[in-house]
């Protein structure tokens, strides 16, 4: 049976991007592989409307947010942390022997930018990273307001957007973002197993001068096989190269604001429902567009819950970590529509005698 | 048109496994994934025939030769290089800020025993890196030779087989290698995008030990994910998991010994007709049996070659950097056949008036 998912990621993909990747393989040092890879960095372009440097990597998101440490942070950067994948941030530039400070609050809840500011102007940080979407808790960083913080001061600023770039707006060169990272099977609806990022000139010479920042992902490398041959420094995954810029013609053809305004549409639609009948984990104001966190207020079985969808083809996700039982997330992103989240929601008051 | 590949990776992959790819997607975190990654694990164990630790990550083979670096060596590396691949091992060393020395002889040359006995002697070093098949060159070390003098010291042997695995015979356990590496896009025939790694519990017990070896290349974590749970600790590449699947069937049915065989059969064939028409760049008695690096004794262009080659619907390779015009590349490796080979000559006859 087909399962539709519904759960952050990998999300459902079209069954035009699926087959894209069946075509018979291809070298990556000849010219149809630079076409290739030449026309997905400029769809990207297009689709993310930014001028920076655009480079796609053959790895989880994770390998990204390693990359951003790497190449950007000698010695020293603040994560901000509220939820699992902000904390892994951090746990990944300790693990890369940075030294590492956490401005964290608690799971659920915001950074804000006047707690940014003060932190920022405690020490000199080479970098500051922020999770714009948490995946785990569907709380949405307000990155228009933070970036300040951030510009402001010398450091550079990192962004995660994993679950979120494609489906919410980002600006990222209005927002002076340095490094702003996502995967292909998130918002992008592309089959999982790429990663995606755009880097500033600050962060692309931050790269070049970067000690120990390793070979594989030495950013300032794969911006001159991209730039130079559209090309990558080592193979790629070919198939999914097919698959991703398949989606970015849907995604042209939708348009991007159109899309934008699509993940508002089905975001409004599961907060409403959550709303009425649990509650949200996010703090107000601040929830995700991609991906709803649902307060089990009613302390319902979430494995249960989870189950019977299942067994009528829905994938829903449980809460993340310690949230397990807690929460449950609904994730409303890449080609979903409004109608398939109303599907679920209905499927679950249905389920749950709602 | 479909370009039959026979330069040394990707190579051709059968439309079975193409097709395997365009399955509609699964999450990560169930137990449909857990079941397909198990079973790629002890489908590679039976492939491989070794007992040591297996896993699969999302990344080329350079991404492991990385991992290899920065789990098994704190401070100091000794690197055998004799072509591009086994050069880029000990630069990769370098930009992980390792202290790296090289023993080095020239392109198309194999290193000996007695060579590395007495370099190895000179100082305490962690790991020893050896390229079993170089690419660039089409030189196979004989590391059934080699091995010893790594195991009489206390350093790790780590070793890329990233275009031989699967296809030449790689005694993982017999020769104690402590990290043998390769990827899905050579021998494996599968497309590129995975990297696939066995590793011994000195290995192991090294990367658990290891300072700043970051996160995306975590070997121990890998492991743990892999045994514990079969999974993977960030999102993995599902699509190329399934064309990995599907292409081990193949290979179990075909049985690794009589791939070997079909591997020596027509790397016979082909060194057999550049012996007679050109001459082998590899030095005697250390041609690899899956890529044939053809030396351009007769002065031909072999640009124009590969294109009227190109023409016919066939792909082979230059030479490898430095070696452009001077050589030509010919690879016999997946599930290539003895008449694929034979083809791939007949036209080249045909072209050249051989």
């Amino acid at each position: 049976m087909h399962k539709r998912l519904f759960i952050p990621g990998p999300t459902e993909v079209r069954k035009e991007v699926l087959d894209a990747q069946a075509q018979w393989m291809i070298g990556h040092r000849g010219s149809e592989f630079s076409d290739l890879y030449k026309g997905i960095l400029k769809k990207l372009e297009d689709v993310l409307q930014t001028e920076k440097h655009l480079m796609v990597f053959t790895s989880s998101g994770t390998g990204l947010m390693e990359a951003a440490i790497r190449n950007g942070v000698e010695k020293k950067v603040l994560c901000c942390v509220n939820g699992a994948f902000s904390d892994r941030w951090a746990q990944i530039a300790e693990a890369c022997g940075k030294n590492t400070d956490r401005l964290e609050v608690e799971w659920g809840r915001a950074i804000k930018a006047d707690m940014l500011k003060e932190k920022i102007e405690e020490k000199d940080y080479e970098a500051v990273t922020i999770v714009q979407n948490e995946t785990s808790t569907g709380v949405r960083a307000k990155l228009g307001e933070l970036y300040r913080a951030v510009k402001e001061s010398e450091a550079l600023l990192l962004v995660d957007t994993v679950s979120s770039l494609g489906g919410d707006k980002i600006d990222i060169d209005m927002w002076g973002i340095d490094m702003c990272l996502t995967s292909s099977q998130k918002c992008f609806a592309a089959p999982p197993g790429l990663a995606i990022c755009a880097i500033s000139d600050e962060m692309l010479d931050r790269s070049k001068k970067a000690k120990d920042k390793g070979h594989y992902f030495d950013l300032a490398l794969m911006a001159k096989y991209a730039e130079e041959r559209g090309q990558t420094p080592s193979t790629p995954a070919i198939s999914l190269m097919w698959a991703l810029d398949k989606e970015l013609d849907f995604m042209l053809d939708e348009g991007i604001e159109n899309r934008y305004r699509r993940h508002e549409l089905m975001a409004g639609r599961v907060r409403g429902w959550a709303a009425k009948n649990f509650s949200l984990f996010a703090e107000p104001g601040y929830e995700s567009v991609t991906v709803t966190c649902v307060n089990n207020s009613r302390g319902i079985n979430v494995g249960e819950l989870i189950k019977k969808l299942d067994e009528k083809g829905i994938a829903i996700s449980n809460g993340y970590g310690k949230l397990k039982e807690k929460t449950f997330r609904i994730a409303h992103m890449g080609d979903l529509t409004l109608d398939d989240v109303s599907e679920v929601t209905g499927e679950i008051d249905g389920i749950l005698g709602l």
